[in-house]
């Protein structure tokens, strides 16, 4: 079993991805993101980005009822059924879902952030993210069974059975751990896990287990992001993760047969 | 079993629906509409609906790309989401479903529209729009024999792999007639089906099988389009349609038990 995380920017070549996915032998899982998409809907709807700055001073995106909203227009309508449509197109037959859909995905909504505002602090309590706690097996082992290709996006529900956002990438992580995968698959707008952001031929090509922290002490943003993801991946004991291009012409078959990208066992 | 065909109105009460379907105990699955969301949507993005004028001088929609997208978004995106994500939190453990998912909904594209633009004819082969021809019941089975409930909405999928809306209504009908169902309730922005449009309270109670055709001649607009579905469905062995207010507080109780609507029978 592998698990296919899409990344959501805009040079991700879905076309190309969904094609190289015929070649896959083994049952799979399609969880993707819709960045580029949401961000565009958001700037025609003249829809403004909320940020809150957190005491340490990092800032992240304010998500209200609005934001939701567009969310669930750009990632579970356009992007979700755009992915299922191109799949049908290839001879795939997937079902798209959000977390929402059978309780697929359920999260801890994030009770309380201490922000600053104009200097002083605050405390917001209608963010509506927060993480990943659960996954409806059953309800993947039922497609899966009955052959299709599970197409999976955020939103997902909360406990308390609201909408949030959650990190595209830990649904990918737990349900790779639920479903006891082998590999977990991210495919993003980069040759693979770079040395110097600015040069793209600065790949590298195995990080071990054991290199990991290292390489944590050095990273930033996205691909800090990324290592730790894998980290837990594979203290959940998933045996390999692969960060690899998606832009490429095949991006599946060069991220698990030609070495392209970045092997983390 | 029941299929609940849910229209999307601006005034549709889908609080109040999805409270009021927890008293349902037999099986059931939603199909919805997302018109005055859709609509609201074109506006917000500037976008300019498309006429076609046929030969007989008819209008229609003309969809486009964009439109199919502006769809993908309206319906199944927000519509779709907020109706699973309402039923969760009223303990119905609903998944959210288009005729693109796993081959649901298959339709027949329309070829070639005769139209008249400018006094001059054109055939338009491009209108992404067809009628509805199979459905998935496999899909269908498997989700309710594991408890969930299904909520389906249009786009559906081309028997060529295109994006392709197709009429709710008709979704809902074809639904019934595979699963056997005994029942098609259509939840409507008017009372039920009404003599005089104008007035609320001309009620048609019963209409019965032999006294359909009688109506037809007489109906304009969306009740022809509802008589003549339920006529078909008399036709396909479906017991009974009921065309009911989906505005009241009870809406699903007010149809089949308190004789709310017009039965069709």
């Amino acid at each position: 079993m592998i698990i296919i995380k899409i990344g959501g920017g805009q040079t991700i070549d879905l076309d190309n991805i969904i094609i190289d996915l015929k070649e896959l032998k083994e049952p799979y899982i399609i969880v993707h993101g819709g960045n580029y998409v949401f961000d565009n809907l958001i700037k025609e709807l003249g829809i403004k980005k909320k940020l809150l700055t957190s005491v340490d001073g990092q800032t992240s995106r304010y998500t209200d009822q609005e934001m939701i909203d567009t969310m669930l227009m750009s990632y579970a309508g356009y992007m979700n059924k755009t992915i299922v449509t191109k799949c049908q197109q290839s001879g795939i037959n997937a079902v798209g879902l959000t977390g929402l859909d059978g309780k697929l995905v359920r999260g801890k909504k994030h009770k309380a952030i201490l922000t600053v505002e104009h200097g002083k602090k605050k405390v917001i309590r209608d963010d509506m993210t927060g993480t990943v706690e659960e996954i409806n097996v059953n309800l993947l082992k039922t497609l899966i069974k009955n052959s299709y290709v599970p197409v999976i996006t955020p939103p997902v529900l909360s406990f308390e059975n609201e909408i949030i956002n959650v990190d595209g990438d830990k649904i990918a992580l737990y349900i790779a751990r639920e479903l006891k995968a082998d590999t977990l698959l991210f495919l993003i707008e980069a040759e693979g896990m770079l040395k110097d952001v600015n040069d793209s031929k600065s790949v590298i090509p195995i990080i071990k287990k054991t290199e990991i922290e290292e390489y944590l002490m050095y990273a930033k943003g996205r691909m800090k992001k990324k290592l730790l993801v894998s980290k837990w991946a594979l203290e959940n004991k998933i045996e390999r993760i692969i960060i690899s291009d998606g832009r490429t012409n095949q991006p599946i078959t060069n991220a698990l047969h030609n070495k392209k990208g970045t092997l983390i066992q």
